[in-house]
């Protein structure tokens, strides 16, 4: 084989490349001679956009969504219903649900499941903010009327819906769940608007 | 759909990365919260590649490959034979023959192939270069014996190759192209009917 064909800094992009989720070796090289051979200001500003990105984001301090100020957008918006909250495990899941347009409550990210499998407990995700959103809610005197768990139709969804259901039943007068209007082993950040909007729609109280 | 439910930063980046090949919107946002979630040391040795590379990286005023220097690493080799010369359309085809490990000549990158189609003529491509570096290399006594044209077996590479060997015919003393057939591992019955009537009319006695 010998040598590598290419300078250092192209094999240090393609390897960079190669690190993002679904991209192999060969799609990296594709990627990273597109971005030889395009002007070089369109190759800065995908780099100054990753960049600021990192440098202006934080996770919301309230619901754990991507944000530019300590809270985010949603939870500033006083438009929104306090009383209606709605639990998703990413804030890819939120995206997808914010772009229906038929919600108008505020989320909780989880930032993950429960799956005793891979040693991931309610300490690993951001459970006990949820809990303490709703005491603090309740002894603010506007207490949440209806949490939606809209984690998504698999295994350990079901596991962390069934663990919120009976952590939740308690302090929030309905616990609800997506309808199952969503195929099984499907994931809730590539549905499309529609299936998304009767699942909302259809959601249904946890027995 | 009303605002989008994510921070300006963030929808920049998912614009930029959706420009990339093959990287539709899903794809793009799928990527951006990746980059969002990994260490930071990594989302900005992606970007700091990417910069890096642009900076650092120019055609070879030779042979037109990617180079670090005036000349790529390949012209500069003094143990390459000078008197081969392989034409390829991009200089990820060359990295691809490189890969053998079995040509030892130098090559000549053309930055795409004619198109009549899509205007795409002998002045939009590394042409004239070619003509005067084998030219030049006549002219110093050192003429170049064969010059490989290892287009793609498409209708613009077959365009070219059929341009590039007239044009060559008569200043070099071969001009090959690289051999239709069977690709390694292919099935016979799944091969088109072009590549089976070429390796059919180019078939060789079994040594």
């Amino acid at each position: 084989m010998g040598a590598s064909p290419l300078p250092s800094s192209v094999e240090r992009l393609i390897e960079a490349l190669s690190r993002l989720p679904g991209v192999g070796p060969r799609t990296a090289e594709r990627l990273a001679f597109h971005l030889l051979r395009t002007p070089i200001v369109d190759a800065k500003a995908l780099a100054g956009a990753i960049t600021t990105m990192r440098d202006t984001t934080r996770p919301c301090v309230e619901c754990g969504h991507v944000a530019d100020q300590e809270r985010c957008w949603i939870c500033r918006d006083e438009g929104r219903d306090a009383g209606l909250l709605c639990v998703v495990e990413e804030a890819l899941d939120l995206v997808a649900i914010e772009r229906t347009g038929a919600y108008r409550g505020r989320y909780h990210v989880l930032n993950g499941t429960l799956s005793p499998m891979a040693g991931i407990g309610p300490g690993q995700l951001r459970m006990r903010e949820l809990f303490e959103r709703v005491a603090a809610a309740t002894a603010a005197g506007t207490p949440i009327r209806e949490v939606i768990i809209a984690t998504n139709p698999s295994p350990e969804g079901d596991v962390t819906l069934l663990y919120l259901q009976e952590r939740l039943g308690d302090s929030v007068a309905a616990v609800t769940s997506m309808a199952r209007g969503l195929p099984f082993g499907a994931d809730l950040q590539y549905a499309d608007a529609v299936t998304i909007l009767r699942s909302l729609e259809e959601r249904r109280g946890v027995e």
